[in-house]
This record gives structure tokens, C-alpha cells and sequence, in this order.
């Protein structure tokens, strides 16, 4: 299999992605890379390190798109940036998939717009995978569309659970839409319908989830609108970052507290661990016609390398083949009725 | 002042609830106490404690709202429950305000269909203080209003002013919109044109806070719909809930932690303290014709004691009627134009 690595994308491009990109050859040995950006800095960047030649090439691409740039137009615009070169590559079936850290809202508009929908899927949503108490969870919709019609939450609802089902190996994954109250009738508009749809099409479908569970894990795709997604995931993080700092800042006050800490040190490894979101790669973004990986912005190598192996799990486990499949599905039981 | 108590509201009642009352009148001697329930029930709570006897008077009520009862059902069928009768006494202005750790649903239906809105204001909301990593901070709306118009949550804004400026005493708290992403164009439909609105109104608007920041504490007033606004707040509580659970399960897996957790303990009984919601009372109902305080379900007599406390607070500010009059400037200017 092949996959484009946006060079450019992320706060620690090109090296980072880079140094991911070998490490993914490296380690896997069915991948072969083509990494877009600047040809120079990119060639200066693998001169560093060791791998077969032949299984990363370079595609010159001069320009960049900045996350301050607004999304649409600078994917317009930007023919030679290294995210739209990328994606052409995609859409031309030249490669499998893409792995990018760059700007989130230029690399969303860009899969839409360049790679395309599937057909029958209404709006391509973001699926990052999050650490939970007792378990990985997906948030879905993450942020791709903040204004949403029911039934493209229930498209969601589909896809994610093809996805938890196939790449991260879970039977029969739970699915609950995320709602203010864990009663149907509660809620608002938007979340009012979606129940009743997911209702009657999913069977996995075991009803609201409230905030408060959601990082509990106990129930796999976490089904929103984007608005709602978004806040979700970055409450999450900031709140588990202020705690650590709180603690910090806490256990540094006393003498005591200072010895408790070291002795303490190897429990906030273990949790520091378990917290590690780089260790499921990065978000899909999915309902593309191809293989979408958004990786976070402040990814490492490692985490860039980690996000090379999950679009590799996706290909592995066609899961865009089975989410066509399941969408031509249920279009035909609707127009059926 | 003279406050009516809902004495059958909330996990722990009638007990904690007789119990704060108790402690309120013995620890602030301008405060009065009504409390509402089975006559008998609360007479026996109330014989377990020293007061000054005049202070606290029974209002006999035989019924009670459960959490689990239709909100709006239950506050026009059940004429004789605890919490009704409390809200008639708000209504025919014999008591200054009402504190409930009961049914949030039949509390905000009650509040709004018994007291009454304040003229002007389209939708009161529920604003909670948290305790945040730099200072406290409210969210405004936290659950009353699950779907929103633009110009709601420009009231909203503008009550949450008033009150941390006069219960916090905070000269001049900074306003934020809870949103994705802190550029102007980005967010919903909803947040967009709120944006715009608060930018030309609001003189402490500060612009858009993302979800990430809501805990720093450094923005006072976020003004959200009650949908996002529950979600951040049960994210935050379930978040911080999980990680402690998490922190706790991997200090006792070894010996050498669970010394370094015993000896950091002073360290965590802090961050604790600082995490304690109930040292800030409950939730003000806001833009209501009455002081309506929401206590949380779970309370304890300490928690229950502070919400009155807050209602004193909130009536020695004058918060009604600077909110009544704010709302009539505001919709004065607004005709000139």
C-alpha cells in the first residue's frame, strides 16, 4: 500500500513527519511513502536517517497552508501547497490515503472537496479515538460540520461503528448519542430526532450518553454533531491539563509532598500512558472516498508514525469499501419503503 | 430577608436540608427561613438542632416532585408538593427568594411558570460558579434552554455581568462566548451571529473561549446555549471524577506509591478543596422575578447552608433589580433605534 504524508502539516513539520515517515517504513514493511513539501528541505530532512531508498519519494510542492488561513479559499488557492498536492495524489488513485497534521479545517475541506463523498453519505465526519476509564472511545462528529441535519448523525452513528468494529477489533462496539440527559425525551431538537432514528436503524444503538459518562469508555462510538464534538474532546483535554498542573503545582508546595511525589512517580507514568491519545494515531476523517487521517497538529514522530499505522489498519480492513457497502444498503431499505 | 427552603429537594433531604437551614440562621442572624414540607418529617429534623426558635416556621406540604417526573406535568399537577409551594410563596412575595436541591427540571418549570420571568428578558437561565484553575467562573446557560436564539444569549451575557460584578464583587468580569475556535467566523450558526451581537453590545466581551480554556478560570462569564453549557459542565465533572478514580487506582497498585500517596496526601486534600463547587452555593435561575437558587441534588447540609447563603448575597446586591433595570435600558435603546 501507498500513502501521501503532508510534509508541511503540523507544528513540528518537516522533521517530525519526517523522521514518522521513516519510521514507518521501517516498520512496516508493506508501506511505501510519498511525503509532499518543499523538495529540498524534505531530502535534507531524510539524508538524517536510515531506510530502503526506494519506498519514500518526494513530490515538490512550494507553498503551505497556515491554520490562521481560511480553510476553503487557501485549498482554492494554493495549488501547489503541500496538503492539495497531496490530496490530487489521492484523488488521481495514485495513493491509498493521506496522513496530515497540517491545518484541520484546510485538510477537512480539502478531503470534501478534492477526494469527494462517498456516494450516499451526506456529510464526511471526524472520528478521533480518545483514551476512556475503561476504554477507547470515538467521539463522531469531532468538528467537520457544527450545524447538523438528524439523519447526518445517524450516518455517523453507521460509519463509526464500522470503523470501532473493524480497526480496533471490538464486537459489536456500543453506539450512544451524546445528550444532555439520559431520558428520550430529553435533550434538544437535534438530539430529540436523532434518538428516535438511531432508534429504529441501529442495532447497536443503546441510547443517550450523558457528559458526564462520555470518558467513562464504557460505550464506544459517541455519536454528536461537531459543535458538540469539538467541545467534548477539548474539555477533555483541558481539563485533564489543568488537573496535572493543579497536582503539580500542589505536590511541589512542601517537603513531604515533594518526596510523596517522587515516590509517587511511577503511578503518573502508568496514568501519563494510559492518557497517551498519540497511541491511537489520529483522527479519520470519514465518508471520503479514500483513506483520511488527520493527525494532531503537535504530533511527534512517534505520533505521525502512529497515524501511518492507522491508515494502514484502515486499508488493511477496507473499511471505506464497507462503509460504501452499508451506505448503498440502507439507501436501498429506504427507498424500498 | 426571609427565604423559603424546599425541604423534600434533593438526594439528602429532608436532613441536610433541615440541617443547612439550621446552620444558616445560626451563622447569619438577618436571615428568616420557611420550610416546606410533611409538617411532622420536618419538625422531627428540626427538634435534632439549637436555634432561635422564631427564625424557622413549617409550611405543611404533603407532596413530592421526583427527578424521574415530566418537569412541566409535575409543577401543574402536584399542587401541594414541597417545591410548589415554596414558588407560591416566592410569587405572592412573603419570602425574598427560594433555595432547591430538588428536581432541576420542575425547579427552572416552576421558576419560570410560578415567579415569572422579568419583564424584557425572553429566557432566564441557570448559572452555576465554578471553580476554575486561575479563579471561579459561571456558565450561563447550563441546562435552562436546550435551544437558543442569538438574543438570548445577549441577555445572558449581560445578567451573568451583573452578577459577578456584584456577588463576586469582580470589577469588570470578562465575557466570553463559548465557541470552536477563536476566530470570529468560527462556530455554528448559533455562535456566529451571538458573536456580532455581543461585539457591539457587551463592553466586557472578550470574544470566543474555547473549551480548552473554559477551566483556566480566566475569562469570569461564559455565555453558551443550556445544551453546550450542560455538556461543559458534566465534561468537567466527569472528567475531573475519572482522572481522580485513575490517579487513586494506580497510587495503590505498588507500595513505594502508596507511601508517595500518603505522604502527598496534604497535597490532594488541597486540590480538593480548591475542586469544592459547594463553597459557591448553587445555581442563581437568573431573570426571574424572584432570588431562585438551585442547590446541587447532592448536597450536604454545609452545601445546602452556602446556597442560602448565596441568596442572601444575591438579595444584599440588589441582583433582581439591577437585571430589571439593565433590560429596560437595553430595550429602551434598542427602541430609539
Amino acid at each position: 500500500m501507498r500513502f501521501v504524508v503532508d510534509g508541511m502539516g503540523g507544528d513540528n513539520s518537516p522533521s517530525a513527519v519526517v523522521e514518522g515517515a521513516v519510521m514507518a517504513v521501517n516498520d512496516f514493511s508493506d508501506i511505501e511513502l510519498v511525503i509532499t513539501g518543499p523538495q529540498q528541505a524534505i531530502q535534507d530532512e531524510l539524508d538524517k536517517y536510515q531506510y530502503e531508498k526506494g519506498k519514500i519519494t518526494i513530490l515538490d510542492a512550494t507553498e503551505v497552508i497556515s491554520t490562521n488561513e481560511h480553510p476553503v479559499m487557501a485549498i482554492k488557492k494554493k495549488k501547489d501547497s503541500s496538503i492539495n498536492k497531496a490530496l490530487q495524489l489521492v484523488k488521481q488513485k495514485e495513493v491509498d490515503g493521506i496522513v496530515s497534521a497540517g491545518s484541520t479545517g484546510a485538510f477537512l475541506a480539502g478531503c470534501t472537496l478534492i477526494v469527494g463523498r462517498i456516494k450516499g453519505i451526506d456529510r464526511p465526519a471526524l472520528a478521533p479515538i480518545m483514551p476512556g476509564l475503561n476504554g477507547p472511545f470515538m467521539v463522531i462528529d469531532a468538528g467537520a460540520n457544527v450545524d447538523c441535519k438528524p439523519h447526518y448523525l445517524e450516518q455517523f452513528a453507521l460509519m463509526g461503528k464500522i470503523y470501532f468494529e473493524s480497526v480496533l477489533k471490538h464486537e459489536n462496539p456500543k453506539v450512544g448519542l451524546i445528550n444532555i440527559g439520559s431520558e428520550e425525551e430529553k435533550g434538544n431538537e437535534l438530539t430529540k430526532s436523532v434518538h428516535k432514528l438511531l432508534k429504529e436503524s441501529n442495532k447497536n444503538f443503546i441510547g443517550n450518553v450523558e457528559p458526564r459518562e462520555v470518558t467513562d469508555g464504557d460505550v464506544q462510538v459517541l455519536v454528536c454533531d461537531g459543535f458538540v464534538g469539538n467541545t467534548v474532546l477539548k474539555m477533555y483535554e483541558g481539563v485533564a491539563s489543568n488537573l496535572f498542573s493543579m497536582i503539580k503545582k500542589n505536590l511541589m508546595s512542601s517537603l513531604t509532598t515533594k518526596i510523596g511525589a517522587a515516590m509517587s512517580k511511577p503511578a503518573f507514568k502508568k496514568i501519563k500512558k494510559e492518557f497517551d491519545y498519540t497511541e491511537y494515531g489520529g483522527a479519520a476523517f470519514l465518508g471520503v472516498k479514500g483513506i483520511c487521517i488527520k493527525a494532531h497538529g503537535s504530533s511527534n514522530a512517534k505520533a505521525f508514525k502512529n497515524a501511518i499505522r492507522q491508515a494502514k489498519k484502515v486499508y488493511d480492513n477496507n473499511i471505506i469499501e464497507k462503509i460504501m457497502e452499508e451506505i448503498e444498503k440502507t439507501t436501498e431499505n429506504k427507498n424500498k419503503l
